[in-house]
């Protein structure tokens, strides 16, 4: 039953983070393998992999809190393309970063819209 | 001009927050008024009333954003509030809490339930 | 196998938090079920039942990590006991939080000195 | 040599803080000694006690640093109490913590303002 | 009068953040032209615009609070430049980012001191 | 007195963090040399060299916290290299950045991780 969710949560992270997702999940082999199997079994397989709320709704949501939060760009630039993977326009996103001026400040959304810059950037 | 975006402002704030948000702006009436009226202009008038991302999807990120911080306990709580007045419903608003175990850990995520339990208590 | 997870999460969790742990535990089960279930299965099941640290190191990392983020006191308090559980004294405790002076401030530090103050005068 | 630092720091928290301060230190005596002797020589001896900056800039900062951060009512509280107490007006108090809803966000302003009105409702 | 107050924000702008403001609005112009007119409009027109207290003592408040958040080094890097073009002191500056040692705790001082120490290097 | 204070202080920073903690220090000799003193004198005369608590659950609180708290990537390397230096193991050093998967979330302990990585791989 392990691997049924291990196996959810890896096709999981396939469809919300794509190539990059699994790029984060290789570099962690070496040092951390065991880290690498909770990442994909808890977050992906147990909390992802939830009905009750859609995909997107989850995504923007971790949006918004990566932007407010401010101390894990890589991640936010992550879930950006995510967030783009699972069906939110570039519109929304800018939109919920720019909803976080209210809950965490100027610089915090800034550098959440510079973080969607780049990532628009890459799939333009 | 500049009382159109009040006037915006205070519309939205009601329909959002309701008695609790109106009682947040009397409070600040007499120590910072000015702060009252800018509180109305900004995120309400300015931000809220923006077009590009639905009400629902702005109160599950704000949600979602006040629970990573975890420092806000008091607006927490009104925004709770602010999801159901907009069409949230309880699953949505618990799905969005936990969804922040993994980007805030389980303190955050947990404060956060316990906040949705107070409110869901006194809506019932 | 699932059922293993989470009977070691739950024997883990009464290990280390004792009766504070069952408390949280009981007073999800009418708001949100499954984060009980989760809650015993990740934190308590996967990663505090891992060999290759020590409880009393964990117990002490977590007790330094919560007196930093400063935003989530009541689990603090829950993990101070936890501390004293698993073998740590309360001069550890003390120090560990003295040491959050230099790296999170005098008043994370100060506000852990005063959960720890309300945990030992609970336990003498 | 350290009793000039601690004897300076002691004179510097009195002048700051006042009454409040004193009580800070006297509430750790039988639980952390060693942590009010620190308390009263690095932050007040060494860093309070530097010129090149005066105390009620000194102070504003403190108050604009503690509603940014959060995370430390009580000690937001003290230093509120301790700009009034080095000559800053109500209003620059209430202009520096509005001044955070651009760095901070409005609930980390909104928060601040409470607690200055809590200080000057007793200061009346 | 909106006109007005994104005039004042925009004088307000070019006086305190220079060259290095422009850049930012400039630079948000094609992903979020919006983002950039109500940056202009509420922190410099409707913020910094207030009387009740100094540009020094607003510039200096903006350093601490930067500083000791520690998650918004561009932003930083901006406000020592604001800080030193509305009148402080390089000596000011290096205080009221040593007096964050005691509310953040020393990295976020140390990674402060390094902002002000690129800053200084270049306006020499 | 003050000088037995600095030498301990300046003897406990190269047992700790050795040739790195030397680099911040002179670093720091141009721009705000006091400061060099006080880190010397507070954290490392101060605090770590106090008794009560071991150097390797020190540095295992410390890399906790920093990872946790996940704005001082810097100061992470820094005492990710400390903790080694003192005794810690790597797989010691990687179970307490996981265990923070639980207090802060998956992203901070991730960057956790790949700090550990990049000082693993200069050490080996």
């Amino acid at each position: 039953m392990e691997n049924e969710r291990f196996n959810r949560g890896w096709e999981k992270l396939k469809e919300i983070d794509g190539k990059a997702g699994e790029n984060v999940i290789e570099s962690l082999r070496d040092i951390a393998p065991d880290f690498a199997k909770l990442l994909i079994e808890f977050p992906f397989g147990d909390i992802y992999s939830r009905s009750g709320l859609d995909l997107k709704s989850r995504e923007l949501a971790v949006v918004a809190a990566l932007t407010a939060l401010g101390n894990a760009r890589p991640q936010l630039i992550v879930h950006i393309h995510g967030a783009l993977n699972v069906g939110c326009s570039k519109q929304e996103i800018i939109e919920v970063i720019m909803q976080m001026t209210v809950y965490a400040g100027f610089p915090a959304a800034l550098n959440g819209i510079f973080a969607a810059k780049e990532v628009f950037g890459q799939t333009e």
